[in-house]
């Protein structure tokens, strides 16, 4: 089999790590890629690490642009994906990497995004129960946001197996600046964020939170509540996420570790590291993975859960690519590293 | 009046700092530098950014070395305070940045940091309530934790007026690594820290822990439990912490606020950022600063505040001189920074 | 004595740092903050490190708002200095950070910068031979542009001393990435340059390259030629330049040692390090100095100088705020710190 | 075919990257990993990143332990090849890591080395004249140094061609510090680092500079010089390399870049950027490439060649495997990433 593929957004950030992972993916010829402004130049100005694709020449992303492909993914600002998917035929596999499509409530799209919700797609995160089947054979796919899968993944097991509390769930997620996208702005330039650290979308205002809870709430039958803070921190790439939680009365330290080795000792790309050894980003850099770790502070009855990713990797890019390969039939693991670049 | 001052430790990173504010202080003539293995050498080999002491000898750590001087800052290793400040006069003034004197309990200092408890000195955090006057005149001074002062200042308000509940309070501190010192140790080489980040003493194990707790204790009859986590960033200096905790019914946005601006509208140190406006700790390199800001998030009914400082300064040596200041009834603010090193 | 200043284009680096600087100055009452699109919003918006400073409002760059000041510092791209100039009278002294006034030759202004030359005022580098006693009553000042200053300082004493030859003199200076403004490009976003070196302006087109032929041709009666290349790393601050040419035949390390040590031993802000330390330029963070270390390499006869300096301090506000030392008559070291920020 | 290989020293950063790329690789059977003191240990202690060989356990490093593979990489400090090798039988392919092999000259060796010259190997740097050839085959690889590597690659083709006077060399270096190894260090720890450039032997002393002469000098008949400096830039790989000379009279910039697109266009992984498109590190993380970009300084007549390179893939593990592709006789790039990992 060959998958014809095309990637709407080409010049960004989700974009080029597409690209860097379908390049080396077997079952699949790249086609069109597509720019807003910065079509008509070729991708190596954008990419230069894209060596075999630096010569191809960026198009104008559009529905004509994009016909005649199996694949489509659309790495473009929210609002963009929903009038190009309906461009785009049933016989298409569209998977779109922005937020348009992950969340169920129209309410809570109107509240953090604003304007009119398009709909929800099959979300794109094969280790939540049951959605691996749901993303087999898929032709649209709501890729998670980054902070969202981390999050969710740190903190399954645990609410779905009652052993914390969910409704006092905290989330601080310190992250690569490359999570914020290639789009120029003060705050994100180098000078600005080398050698410090900085939160932004305090107290629950950050549009991944609702897909958190969304994600967690469909676990648990208790009320579910996230207080989530964002870090930026001087680093291109990486999420480090620290999730706590108060456990259930009689929970021990033994019985959360158990609950976190038995949900994810199947699982390709979710890792929990051996006790006394925690996650660090640079471990996942470029990888599909996740590494977490988990343990019980004694003193205040709470479960500590630490786990590390590349935010464009399995945060965006690799997800994406994982979810073609359930959808298109493909083994799941197909393309994408389980080995980080590390130093 | 010009106070004789001694640094122990000078070649260390918090010994290094305390003579870059002293270098710069009015009433200040710098005496003996010394050192463990390093001395013999010059200081400038160990801190070429101290031009005017750069040709300075470090002389070995001793009750001899430090004798005749007014005031001698001990920047050592935890456990080695005692046994040199036995052998200082009570005309000395000593001021540890240590850990040794810190700890009230000693079940605690036994828990955490094992031996023997050495007592406890006044605890060089002035902005807490009446400690103030304690510091006036003292002749020993216990200079906080880097972590303690930012968490305990962040959520004192909060605490002390009522705000929230101390049974349930969450800490998450981000720091540059120049908190764990200067001694070479693998895990944080270059190589290691930069593009990446990673959490340790997880799990309530950090020796900080217990000093928070003892800070809060202090301003609230309820029961206090600190869930605190600190993370380790590719910056040199620096720690953001960001903090949370249920606020009591009835509490609003603007209560919140307002018990901080009224806390600290005085405090020349600390200061609530205008409305809207996150912490950096570049803000505040190099500076005596805290910086904070405090929201409440409305979903989760958790208030937040994230707090950014110095660790070397405020959080070590800056602090150590406001506690100097105070001892010899200088101007508290004499030699201190308030402008930070910024981008 | 107490100046007024006014500083135009507050809002940027070169700004920020003149306002880090002046706010610890004793002889300066600081005016009128003038700004381009950030008019009106509050100076702590754009540089929270300010803390003093932090609730001043920026007003319009125009001859209104400058006017009734003594001293006048211009930080705005370049070309906009010579018609504000004109609007200050003579007794205003005007210090301008850019590059409006710095050659002399009109022809080297339109190679390199395009446009009209506006001419050339007294050029801010004290430590030139005889420029000191120019900078002296000055009402005008051109601020050298930073690589000229570090490369010029260190190649000064072998020129003129006629000990290397100055026709073929090599400079390769890495740099961070605030030398290159705040003005938002996503080639200078944090996830471009962290993790990354890039050299610019190859092969002789950077515009700070006649302003180092101009400064070093004034030393020597011999040709002046000067590759220069110019490297961003990833760091906020600081330069470190390497710079080479092969030394005139029966030149030995000693000679070319002592040339340095004598040229700079006076001089309050240049020194040359221990023989066998290498300059870093965490060491000059925020200071107003320069560290350099020579040696002559025996095997192919090329002495080699490394200087290190900050870009913002020395490199531009530190230096401006020298002149304006110089200028009012003012002991030209005050308030310009010896002691960098490190670690 | 299936290879059985061996790595000795995997704990350090040379063999980290060497199993990155082994561990990807479709003919490689990966047998023994060991170490010195880290024997006894968990790989996945030491590079987290490894996940599929996170559960082995490294092995003393000897003869016996690393008997009865087909291939041996040697991660080791130099000094400590010799012994070893000899041990392995002639049917064993040793390829080298170390500098033990490389200098054919033994003057030249004890000079920068000190103590005994081991002798040489053929040089693992196929993309010289004729050295592809003499690596098929092979039984012994000397891998080149990572600044030789670079430093090479940049100069040859103008060197070999005659295009610049190959006395006059000049190479500034910029080096991520993961070059310098995985032994704790203080001047390598992170704070030292981070925010800091610093130059390190100076003067012609840096043990790879006889290397880069050796390579240049095999081309030309002319002396060759090579004042070679580097600088260490807080980024954990990488190298940047400005190279220049002066040209020989009548080269213009058009035959000076046919000369290189001539030299590298069948080269796989040397890759000349499109014209005005300058190297950066980040585009070849963790890809076995070296991208360059050549220009001539028509101010000064010197042609300034770019070159960017990551020290352990092409400068170290990736070369090492490409030359034991070429030595087993499969095809060169195999397992050899051409795309990096960026931002």
């Amino acid at each position: 089999m060959s998958l014809k593929v095309a990637v709407a957004g080409a010049s960004g950030y989700a974009g080029g790590e597409l690209l860097r992972l379908l390049s080396g993916h077997p079952e699949v010829e790249i086609g069109a890629l597509t720019a807003g402004g910065s079509a008509g130049t070729a991708l190596g100005l954008h990419h230069p690490h894209l060596v075999p694709l630096a010569g191809r020449t960026l198009v104008e992303t559009s529905a004509e642009t994009l016909a005649g492909h199996d694949v489509v993914f659309l790495a473009l600002p929210h609002g963009q994906s929903a009038e190009i998917a309906e461009q785009l035929g049933e016989d298409v596999t569209v998977i779109d990497c922005g937020a348009d499509f992950r969340l169920i409530e129209a309410e809570a799209w109107v509240e953090f995004y604003g304007g009119k919700h398009a709909g929800h797609w099959p979300y794109g995160l094969p280790e939540l129960p049951g959605q691996r089947d749901k993303l087999r054979g898929a032709n649209r796919v709501a890729v998670p946001g980054c902070y969202p899968t981390v999050s969710t993944l740190a903190l399954l097991p645990a609410v779905q197996g009652g052993l914390v509390d969910p409704g006092q769930l905290v989330v601080v997620a310190v992250s690569g600046t490359s999570g914020a996208g290639k789009g120029p702005k003060t705050h994100l330039m180098g000078a600005e964020v080398m050698g410090s650290a900085t939160a932004y979308g305090v107290g629950g205002v950050h549009r991944h939170t609702p897909e958190i809870e969304q994600n967690l709430g469909a676990v648990t039958d208790e009320g579910v509540s996230v207080s989530f803070t964002p870090v930026l921190a001087p680093m291109a790439r990486g999420i480090l996420a620290t999730c706590s939680a108060p456990v259930t009365p009689g929970v021990s330290a033994e019985s959360l570790r158990q609950v976190y080795e038995d949900a994810y000792g199947n699982e390709p790309f979710v890792h929990v590291l051996p006790e006394g050894q925690w996650p660090q980003t640079q471990a996942t850099l470029g990888a599909n993975t996740v590494q977490l770790q988990v343990t019980l502070d004694q003193r205040t009855g709470r479960a500590v859960i630490v786990a590390a990713m590349d935010n464009l990797t399995k945060g965006t890019a690799g997800a994406a690519v994982q979810c073609m390969n359930l959808a298109a039939g493909l083994d799941e693991t197909l393309a994408l590293p389980l080995v980080g670049v590390a130093p």
